[in-house]
Formats: structure tokens, sequence, C-alpha cells
């Protein structure tokens, strides 16, 4: 009889009844294993009992009855896959049609996951916090801590948490009016008016025997007040970056930060400009020089770490790595395909004008033209130079709309994860919760919800009873 | 045995069944403390009955067997958030892949609230809220309004309320108009053809004791028509803010909003323009007078009052005031190290028609280039020049379209909440409903479906009978 | 006993539970009188049958039970408000965090609506539905068409609906064609090498009772061969609207269509042109002519007739013009206080090479600048004005990249919804099927599905016997 | 009575109920044909059993209620389809308002169709694989491969699978680096400074029976060193398209593959050249020569092979082609009109500098300010020239950013998913899975979840039992 091949489950409640081949289909599985011995089956009722969430037991049975494996959409991705891994399905075999909800989650772990190391919050960490960061754990705990160790997480606190308190932010104004001063007098002192002339006695020979002199500007020298300026600002860099390097929790991580290194270089490079402008009084050609302290103009980005959002900003751009090479290769080819393109076009037919003298002199004007900047220092002339540029301007706006989207999707992912984040109380934030310390629920066993690798997944233990049980 | 250890929870019809151990899991909440000396406990069929939805009770079950708080996705955020609160559970322990559903009726909460607050209904309120509006609600309720208490908000609906009556809409037509003639006149007067020149004699001193007299020009002026047009302009102006101001149901609200800010100033900075000429007749250099009167430019912001979209439109930009300080802050950073490096960049190899002076003036060209405009009246003329041209416009273009899809999210919201708003019946748009009148429903506690504050949540009270029993 | 305070709703087999009280806090719905005098109250089980959805019944009970209507989001807003409508209820009485569910449906209906009237489809519909769109039904059915009445649709597909047959896809070729041949001529003749300058004899008095005549140049004509191209394309443009008016199924919507009124105002320019030509064969003064020509132009549209993605455009123009006005607005507002803005700010310090003379001129600039086109025929000069400049391209970029996204969904909504239609099969296109000849299931009543206005909803009538009961 | 009219399904342990007049509303279909002598029918109960999803099943049985199909939100696509189809009900009925939800999956299913075709894996294909690509399968199996057989695949893998092999890679990179180094010469041996001078012997009369002679500079020519670098380029391009040919899998597809065709017509362009040039060495004007060498510059899509990315960026090109004709079309209607336009505007008013000297003039200022380029060349100079150029420009962004999206989510789609596609294990990325080695339940029948033709659905046969039954 029909009903005598059935089996019945009650899930949580809900009675979800198949036949005893539909589960059989997906062998090694809970389900498949199923036997009258088990703790969990009443013989009064004929069925067999599992604590778990009924509605996903529904999208979980169809499995078995269509061999397809589908995501429902009205839970979770991690609350369908605990359940997954409960029954003893692999959601590897997810159906085409589900990758995007498969793999949606996974990108939000990961979005969370960049967002917990960039470190926005903007509150003070507690004392145990800030000793397990040192790695004085132990000994705060124990209440052992050296003076140095006492004093050392409070320096660092001083000049790298300056929300921690007004000491600190008092110190983060300074920095941040150090380095704009530092920036501005490294622009200003370019500028003509800034500049004073350095005249050289020079002798003239004017006639027989007889010899005059006379001044001449040779060459222009920034005023002598940018001097005093960048002195002092380098006293700031160099007292703040060494007693950063003594207190930070981690000397490796500090030595690897980028900020901590353009910080470093820009400082050396200060002294290094002092000491050799010394030695070399006479040489005028001090361009060379100024040329290699470009590298304290990247002091900008050390303004980056007081801003969360410009931090999210620099972080989608590491993240959209794969994106900026496909953009830029994208350019290159369309730009070399349109300056060549350009270059022939505009020597088809008689052009007294023409302004492409050559390919490399057409790539300019190609960029200028794909991006939409249009500086008209070289424009086509004839109509087919016309129409190859009006080309070239679809596809450079093209090649920019297109792969642009995906690097907007990453940052809008980041930057509305940090802004949901910012909404929830702070012991909620962070992403792997200590396992110790849990607010309600203790009784749950540690890890319960990590989905366990499939093939460490021990069935014939979880098959004697149903998990969860006493 | 199994079973006994299994308790069945009748959730609005449909039964629930999981073990006891999972109901202690989360402790001092509704479930984890059943007992069956509850009224609504039926020892018959032995099981506790709620009058919850059944659907939404499977999701919070599930917290309790997995210790994961998951947000379903096919209810609504609030409708979850209020099973969590009669089941006494922190809706904050929500699990991070669930952070945006978590945050995403908080959003659309928020940008209610602010479209309430831009008062975009055009229809007619009735006596009632006008009334409650200006504090006349108890004089009205009772027929003891005084003249003044009368006449005033239909003069205040007059001035401010356009679509209150044809009279409202003249007036609102009269105020528009004078506010177009007003600017159209300050931009026009500024026009060579419309200014006529000033002439004064000057006596030349032509020879030995003869001088001889000649009429030069020293600067024009502008037509004296356009005086007489901003007089009636500023006459009206002058005449609306006064009336405005008196019949404004709160003063201070109404001294604090931008917009009659602007228009005060602006009609002042006529009168003293007014003063000022009149004691300097012989003084010509009134330039500095004119541009004072730059504020009455701002007049413009008058005519958003009239257009919902424009509103909606500042009221963006007011919300998305962190993102435009990330743009701005972005697109200097970007300015200030292309600027250098063009400036370096353009110096490195001879190059006699280098235009780039100094960094300062690089920063010009680094703006013209990053948001795309480029002029042409500064243009790289070196290889190296021109390949830094093209990662500042790239840069620049990415600059400016991966942090405004935030901004445009939020006009987005915003718009579309204000377009659903508006097809539905006016009485439903308010977001916080007078709680009084209820239309239907009269039996409903008032609040019920307010998520109370966990920590106010008196489980002790709500334990003794399941809600809503009578 | 709390049990008897209970009732239990049977709906289409899930038993949904609840306090009578709470079904009366909405009174005057169908569950507010629930009786046991119903028909489908059975007194064995003390239950009430209804046969809907039960899922959705949930989500509605819930409504009584908060006394909050909330959208459920894993069914269409369609099944859920023809649900609600079932059972008596408001959907107005939606809940803010709902409002958009509540308005995405009835945007998807709109957006179909304009699909449908857009006439998108590319087949050849039956004899019938040709009949009853000239309003030929009843002969057509009778068999008694008048041979006009016959050959009136075949005529009319010939040229409107090119897919109908080869020789209506040729007329349409050949209707593109001319258009193509009069836009180009259009344009060509105004080329310097396509004109040929007419000449005329001047008498010189070149001395005393002598004369000599010359030829001089007063103007130039286009070359006569553009006349021909033109009698031939206006012919066929004259050929071609008369037969389409004289066999349009509604002669009214005829003349009301844009791109009738386009095509017959261009054809009579042209007989205008060429009578005012005749009469005025002396007055060498045709430029005035030529632009009262400019609708000409127009008949660009005409092509887009043949093009069901340019008619989505264009729709999606049409569909949101308060969008763009919200963008030419802000626009303008941006353009004016920029242009007054960098006037003053040029006029500050000394500027000898100022290119901004008036705000008028400045206007331009601000136009230039905001559209980041940058021609570059004006740049500011000093530091202010430049300041002036970053920031007008910034508002720029926001003013246009904040309201076009409201535009771009707009399309997107058109297109994507086109694309889906078009992947069904025809005859399950059209938004209201025709009630009579329902494909399958006869039985149903017709407009069952459609939501009555809850006014004219009859309770009582409906509370004699569930619906759909025999 | 009322509850005999009622039929009861049990549909996977869930009871639905409706009456048995609802069935029969839609005829033909698994539900109207119930009887009770089917083997699943339960007399005891009286119920029918299915063994299917219950919760799809509520939708379902609402279609026969409501007449009317809405696709549910909370199960993919596929599987809702899947339901319908054992049902026997006609997807294709779906209401409107579901249309999106029902292309939706249609449209992923393409996408990864085409990621399918584009072969993105990079993972060494097994060594079947290999044998079944190039059609040796039953011969591989048997062992019975001939050595040509052995080597073909290596070979192949070592020209076209970058991946599988450390020598494979060292081939790409060979391949990449002769091609750089081609297009590199290609464009630098334009550059003036390449070049060298041409000299001819003139031999000049200068006097009676005097002449001398001198050298003069005809014209320029590469330098000789280019020769020889493309010599060694095209000598590589030679054998790599030789080597590939003879080893291609499928010769057919090989000469298809657009990459392939440019690869030769580039190659044979230099043979051609180098003949034609030692023909005529005399002949001087080789500029022609040099124009059909154009071709070489298409071999830098050859880099596309190499980047997944710009492989889908290409992809989205081929896909969007309606879009990108209809931007097309769109720009070139707008380009016509405007400059049309701008021409008749510029002459309304006296305008000494008008520089629209013709329509086919301003068809170029059009385009460069409908891209927003604004090169400079050619503006407008009267007030009214200058509102149609803000009218253009404005144009011009709604022109570009209304259709670009349509696109852009073409892009992300391919994107994300061949994204998500690669986060898979190799083994579940195929689309169409091989049917005979299911890993897990082999019991299912093959071909079960691929939604049958209705028309070939054979009710009969399916009724006699549920499906899926032993």
């Amino acid at each position: 009889m029909d009903s005598e091949n059935r089996v019945i489950l009650n899930v949580g409640g809900i009675r979800h009844e198949t036949y005893k081949a539909t589960l059989k289909k997906i062998p090694a599985t809970r389900l498949s294993r199923l036997t009258e011995a088990l703790a969990n089956y009443d013989p009064v009722l004929n069925e067999y009992f599992f604590d778990r969430h009924p509605g996903v037991f529904a999208q979980v049975l169809n499995y078995y009855r269509t061999g397809k494996l589908h995501y429902p959409t009205d839970v979770c991705g991690p609350l369908f896959e605990e359940e997954l891994e409960f029954w003893g399905l692999d959601s590897n075999q997810v159906e085409p049609c589900c990758w995007m909800t498969y793999t949606q989650h996974r990108d939000t772990q990961e979005t969370l996951t960049v967002l917990d190391r960039l470190d926005l919050d903007t509150e003070k960490p507690s004392d145990e916090e800030v000793a397990r960061k040192f790695g004085f754990e132990d000994a705060y705990i124990n209440g052992e801590l050296t003076p140095w160790q006492t004093i050392k997480p409070r320096i660092w606190s001083l000049f790298d948490e300056p929300y921690s308190s007004s000491a600190a932010k008092l110190i983060a104004i300074i920095s941040v009016f150090f380095n704009c001063v530092s920036i501005l007098s490294f622009c200003l002192k370019t500028h003509p008016d800034m500049r004073v002339p350095v005249l050289h006695n020079v002798t003239v020979v004017t006639g027989r025997n007889r010899s005059s002199w006379s001044m001449i500007k040779t060459h222009t020298d920034p005023h002598v007040y940018f001097f005093f300026v960048e002195c002092a600002c380098n006293a700031w860099f160099t007292f703040e970056i060494i007693v950063r390097f003594l207190v930070a929790p981690n000397k490796r991580l500090f030595s690897k930060d980028m900020i901590n290194i353009i910080d470093l270089v820009a400082t050396l490079s200060f002294y290094m400009d002092l000491i050799l402008k010394e030695g070399t009084k006479l040489i005028s050609d001090s361009d060379l020089l100024e040329f290699f302290s470009i590298i304290r103009i990247f002091r900008l980005f050390k303004l980056t770490r007081h801003s969360p959002g410009l931090r999210i900003l620099m972080q989608t751009f590491v993240a959209s790595a794969s994106e900026l090479v496909l953009l830029v290769f994208f350019m290159i080819l369309g730009v070399v395909m349109f300056a060549t393109l350009v270059y022939y076009g505009e020597r088809m037919f008689r052009n007294p004008f023409n302004e492409f003298t050559s390919i490399p002199d057409g790539l300019w004007w190609a960029v200028v033209t794909m991006t939409t900047i249009g500086y008209g220092d070289m424009t086509p002339k004839t109509y087919i130079g016309m129409c190859i540029g009006a080309l070239c301007a679809l596809a450079g706006s093209l090649a920019l709309a297109i792969p642009v989207p995906i690097m907007v999707n990453n940052f809008t992912r980041f930057y509305s994860h940090a802004d949901a984040r910012a909404k929830l109380p702070k012991k909620r934030r962070r992403v792997h919760p200590v396992e110790a310390p849990r607010p309600k629920g203790g009784a749950l066993k540690p890890g319960a919800g990590q989905p366990a690798n499939s093939d460490n997944f021990s069935l014939q233990g979880s098959l004697k009873g149903p998990r969860n049980n006493a």
C-alpha cells in the first residue's frame, strides 16, 4: 500500500511526509540512514522528530525529491547552510540559478572581515582589550604590569587613538596641523612670488686689461622662511615617528604599514636634503634634490588615518585592483587603437593643418578624448578624423562607464556595511565574536553554527541522537 | 523518553515542537519561563497557545535552536522586531549577515521622518490641524478664537500655502515673479550694454595760465531703470517678510530657517546699499558695495520653496554631508598630488613651452583635469607630463564616480519614498499617526506595535497571560 | 477557559487559531462578523473553512493581532491585495515601512500599460484584431465588409505595420530612405562646396558719362540638384501622409500624433517655401525662409517609428518630465549662482586678463563648466576665480549625477519590461486580457481578481458563503 | 454539506484543503483529474498524497482559486517551474506583475551559457576532457591513441592553455612579448625622431651647359632597425599561427575565430608589404602601403586572450549590440538636430565671429559637445547659440547616461556570475552537467528537473501514480 512506503518527519512540530525511496536518493546523509532504532523515532506516531527549522526543511526535502539544490530566498544564506550541514548535505551542490545567493553572504563575510581589520571604531577600547593588543594579557589579569607596560599603552593611545582622550585629540590636531603646513610649504615654495633670485658676481672683461663685475641671476631659491617651517615640521615628524615606533603594540606590523614607510622616507629625505645642501653649497642645481623630495607630498596619505571614509575608499581601490587593471588595460587598448586610426585617418586626405605628426602624439589626443577631457591642443581636421574622434569619445565613455560600477559596488558594499555596523552596539560589531563570554544562551555548543567542512562531518556520531538533545 | 523532553507551542494554530532544553538556552525570555500554570497552557493537548504570527515564530524558535538570530526576508523588518519584542528577545543580537536587513527599515524610518518634516503635502490642511499648528487648539475646540487668532492662520495660508486658495496661488506667483525679476535685474545690470558711462569734468592745464576742461569716463553705472526695478522688488520683499514673520506659527523656527535669513539679509543689503550710496555720492568705487550685494543672488534658493523636488535635492545634500566632505577631501588629495607630480614631471626634461611655473598653478590644471573639464589653458607638453595627465584624468573619473552613488542612493531613497507617499491617501501619510482617532480597530492598545526598549520590557507582567487576551 | 475564547480558522487546509476578541479588533470585515450560522462553519471540528491562500492568511491575521498592516515579501503585491480584498480589508492601511512594496506593483502596472500603448509588437495582428481596431468588428463577424472596409486595413498594414508583409517592409524602407535623403540634403546644402554663388550685374559709374558693369557675388545658393532631390522627397512625403491619413483607423488620434504633425508641417513648409521663392525671385534674403525650414530636421523623429528602443527612450523622457524639469531648474540655479560668484570673484583682485565682462557672459562659462564640457573660451584667471571654478565643476557633476538615476530607473523599468514582454508568447502580453475567451479555467468569475474599490465592496453579499463556493 | 465538497491534498505532509469545484477550474491538469482510484488516494484519511514541495503547492493551489498565476519570491524560479510542470500547468500563464521574475532566471541561464562558452577556467582539464575535445574519446578510452593523437593535445595545451604547464606559460609570455614589441614598433616608427630622411640626387641646371647636383629630402623612412624587429615578430607570428592551426581541435571553429582572422591578415599584410616594397623600390609613396598595415594594430585584441575580464567586456559589447545601436542612433539623432539648430541659431543675429559655416561643420561641434569633450575649436558666439549649446550638453549627458546602464547591467551580470562561478569547485561549474556520473543521488531520473515542453507532457502516464514512487 502507498502509505506504507511513506515516512513521517516531524521537524520542529511540522510533519513532512515523503516516500522512503526519496530519502535514499542522496546516500550517506542523515536522512538516508534513518532507522527505527533512533532515539528520536516515535513508534506511536510512527514519526522521526528533529528539532530544526521546519520551513527550511521543506527546501531540504525538496532536494531529495528533485535532486536539485535550490537556496530559499526567505531566509539568510548562512542559516540555510547551517541546516544543510546538519542534514549532512553539501552546499556546493547548489544549482546554477542560485549561485549568486550562494556567493552573496560569502562576499558579505569578506566585507565584514575587511571592515574589522580597518579598525573603524571610534570608541575607547577597554583596558583589557588594550592589554590583549599589547600581549600583556596575563600580566594585566594578574596585575603584574611593569611601569613601562603601564605607560606604553597610554602613550600609544595618545598618538594612535585620537578619540581616546582630549590630550590624544590635541596631539592628533597638532599632527594634522604640521602635516598640512608641511604640504602647504611644499607647494607654495615653488611659486615665483615666494622665491628669491640667487645672484652671482660675474667678472666681465670689458676692454683691454679692464674688467668690471656685475650681478646676474642664475636661478631662484625658495624664501628662507620655508626652511624654518620645514625644520619645525620635520622635527615634529621625527619625534612623532620615533615615539609611535617605540610604543607600537606590534613593531613588525608597524614597519610594514605603508603610511609609516612614507612618513619615514619623507622625513629621511628632508635630512638627506639638508646634508647634501650643506655639502654642495656651491652647486646650484638643486632641482634634482627637489625632485626626490616629491615623496613628501605622499604625506597627504597620513591624513587618511583620520577619516574612516577615506580609509574605506582606499580599501575599495585595493579590493578592486583587478577591475582597475581591467579598466586601465581596456583604456590602453582603446587609446592605442584610436591613436593609430586617427593618425592614418588624418593623413588620408590633404590636410595642411594636420596636428597628428606621429602615433605617440596621437596617444595623448586619444587619452584626452576617451576621458572626455578635450583640452583642444590637438583636434582632428578632416571629416574622417572627426568620425574617428566621435567613435573614440563614445568608446571612452563606455570604457569608463562599464567597469566602474563594479568598483562602485565594492565601495557601496564596504560603505553601507560600515554604516550598518556603526548603528549596532559596539559589542555586537565583531564578526567573529570571542567565544568565551557569550551574553545569553551559554548552553550553546561553541562553534555549532560554523559550517563544518563536510569531510570532517562525523555522521555516525551525530546519528546517535538528534543534536542539541540532552 | 524522547517525547517527554519535548514541548508543543501552538502559535496562531500552527504547532511547533522543540526540546524543553532548547527553550532554556536563552534565559530571561518569555519561552525560557514557560510553566504549566500559565493561562495559555492547555493540559489536554499538552501545549501552550500564543496568539502570534506562526511563520515568524519558526524563525524565532530557530534562534533558540542555533543561538544565532537571523532576520527572515519574507516579512517586513518592523514586523519581525515586534515579534522579537513580544518573545522578549533583543534585536541587537542579529548575526552579521543580517545587519543590512537590520538597518534597512531604520533607514526607511529616518527617510520618512525627514520627508514628514519637509512638509511636501500640497493639500489644504483642515482647520483643526492649522489651529494645532498655531497652538490655538484649545481655543479652536471651544470656539473661543480671538479675531487675530482667526485671521492669522488665514494670512499665513495666503503667504505660505500656495495650494490652499486661488489668492494664495496669486501671491505665490507674485512672489516668484518679483524674485525672478530681481535676479534678472541683478544679472543684467552688469552687462556693458545696460550700463551708462559716468562722466566727470576734468580740468586740464593746457598751457600757461590757460586751462580747458574735458569729460572723461571714469567708470560705468547700471542704467537708472534697474534702480526702479530693484526698489519695486525690495518693497515687495520687505512687505512679504514682515507679514510672514508676523503670522508665522512659530517665530523661533521662522527665524532659524535658512531661506528666511537669506531673504532678510538680502533685503537689508539693499537698504544699506541705498543709504551708503546716498552718503557717498562722490565716491565712485561702488564695486565693493556691489560685491556685498552678492547675497542677493542666494534669493534663488527662495524658489526652492515652490518645488518639492528641489527641496528633496537640498535635503539630499544635507543628508549626504559626510559623503560630500569625503568627496571634496579625496579630490583635494588627488589634486595636490597630481599638481606636484606634473610640476616636477614637466621639469624633468627640457621643455621650452612648460606652462607649469609653480605647484599652485598646477593645482588649477589638476582640478580641470580631474573633473574632466579640460579647458586647455594649461596642458602638459612632455611625455612624462602626459602620462601623469592620463593618470590624473582616470583618478578624477574614479574619484567622482565612486562616492557619488552613495549620494545618489540617498536621493533615490528620499525621492521614491516621497513618490510612494504621494500615492497614498493623505491621512495615511503621517509616519507617526496621531494615536487618538484610529479609523478602525479601536480596541488595539495604543503603542502595542512600538518596539519597547528591551530594558523596560516587563516580562513578569506579560507572562501572566498572553497579551491581547481578554 | 482560555480555549473557549479561541476560534479556529481552516484556511486552505491550514488551521489558524486566534482569540475571538482579536477578530473583533477591525470591525466591518469578513472575520469580525463570523457566526456559527455560516455555511462554511464546521460544528464537528469547530472551525470555519475558507478556500484561500493559507500562507498569506498568516499575514492577514497578523494585521488583526497587531493592528499593523505589513505586506509579505514572499508573494506578489497584487496577490496579497486580492486576499486583502477578499477579507474585506483596506490596502491603504499599509504601514510606512511597506509603502515601497505597496507602490511597486502599481508602478509596474503603469509601466505595462504604457508599453501596451506604445504598441511594440512586431507580429502581424489577426484579421479580427485589425477589424476591431477599425471598428468593423460587427461587420467582420457577419462577413458584411464593404470593399473599402476590406481594402482600408490592407493599405493601413502596408504603411503602418512594416513587419506585416514584404510589400510593407519595402514601403518602410522607401520611407526611411526618403527621410534620410531629405535630411542629408538639408544638411549638405549648407556646405560651401555645395553652394553656387549668385552673381549680379552691377553698373558702376567709373568716370564722367562712362559706366561699366561688373559681376559681384551677393550670396550663395544651394546647388540646383538639391531642389530636385527635395521635390522628389516631398512628393513621397505628401503621398505618404495623405494615404496614411485616409486609411487611419482613428483620424482623431492620427491628427494628434506629434510625429504626424511634424511631418505635415515640414511638408507644408516645403510648399510654402516653393511659393514664396517663386513670388520673391528678386529678394535674395532667403535665409529667413531657410530658418523656418528648420522644422524639417524634426523629421528625424519619424525614424523613431521604426525602432522600439528609441520609442521607449522617448517615452522615458515623457515619463521623466518632472525629473527633467528638476534637473534643468537645478542647473539654472547653479549656473546663475556660479556666474555671479565668478564675475565678482574675478573682479576682486587686479586681473588684467579678466574675461568675465558681465554676469550674462559668466552664465555661458558656468554652463560649460557645470556640464564639464570646458571649451576653454573663457577661464578664470585669479586664484579666487579658480576656486569658484572648482566648486562649479563639482556642483555640476553632482547636479547631473544625482537626478539622472531617477530617469535611468524609469528607462530601465520600461526597457526591461519590454524585454520580458517580448519573451512571452504573444497572447499573454496584453496587460488587461480580453475577458471573454479565457483559455483555461472558464469557470472563474470574470474580474474576481480585480481588486474592487473597497467602497463598493459588498460585504453583506459575500458573507453569505465563501466566494467560489458552488 | 460544505465539507463534502472539499478535497484534502496531502502535499509532502502538509494538508491543503479546497473545494472540488476549485480544482476543476483549470482543466486538463493533474489536479483536475483526481479520482479516488489513484494509488496515492488514502481512503482512511480521505486525502491524496503527493510527494512534492508543500510551500510551493500553496502558490499552485492559489492559481486554481484565483485563476491568476503568480510566482512566489521565496523560492528560485526554476524550482517553481519544475513544480508547475509536475502539476501540468503552463508557466506562460504568469500574471504581468511577475513577468520580471519569470524572465530573470532565463536571463541567468543565458548568462551562464555564455560564460561556459567563454571558457574562463584556468585549471588544467583532465586528459579525458581533452580527448573528448579533440574527438579522440573512444580511442582514449581504449588506449589506442596514435602518436599524433598523443602529441597534438600536448602541443595544443602549450599554445592555447597558458596555465597548463610552465612551458605553456613561457610560450604565452613570448607571444605577449612579441605582440607588444610589434605594436610598440608600429607606433614608434611614425615618430619623427625615429625616421631617417630619404635623400635623392637632383641635378640642377645652374647655368649654360653647367649643371650641379644636390641632395634633397623627399620624405622620411622609418629607421631600418624597425624592419628587423618586425621581421622577428612576424616570424614568430607565422610560426605560432601555423602550429596553432595544425593542432586546433576544431579547424572550422579556429578559422572562424575573429582573433585568428586578424592575426592571419596582419601577418599576411606584412609579407605583402615586403613583396610590394621590393618590387617598387623606386616608388617612394609607401604611405598607402602603411595605411593598409593598419590591420596590425588590431593584434591588440590578441592580448584579450589572456585576460578573462577583457573577454567578458568584449562579450558584453556583443550582448549589448542592440543597446549600442540604440545609443549610437540616439546620438546621431541629437547630433544632427543640434548641429542644424546651432547653425541657424548662430546666423540669426549679426555674428562676425561665426564659426559654424555649414551644418556638416556643426555636426563635429555637436559631437564634441554632446560627449562633453569640448575641445573649444568651435564655440557658439551668440546668446541663442549658447542656449542651444547648453541644451545640447544636457541632451548629450542624458543620451549617454540613460542607455548605458543597460549595458552596465549586462556587464555586471556577466562579471558577477563569472565571479560566483570561480568560487565554486570546478566540477560544479558546468551549467549543463554531464548526465552520467552524478556524484550523489544516482537514483534520480535523468532530466527529471528539465522543464519538459508542456506539449510533450504525458499526463496520462504520470497520473497513474505519483512520480518518484517506487
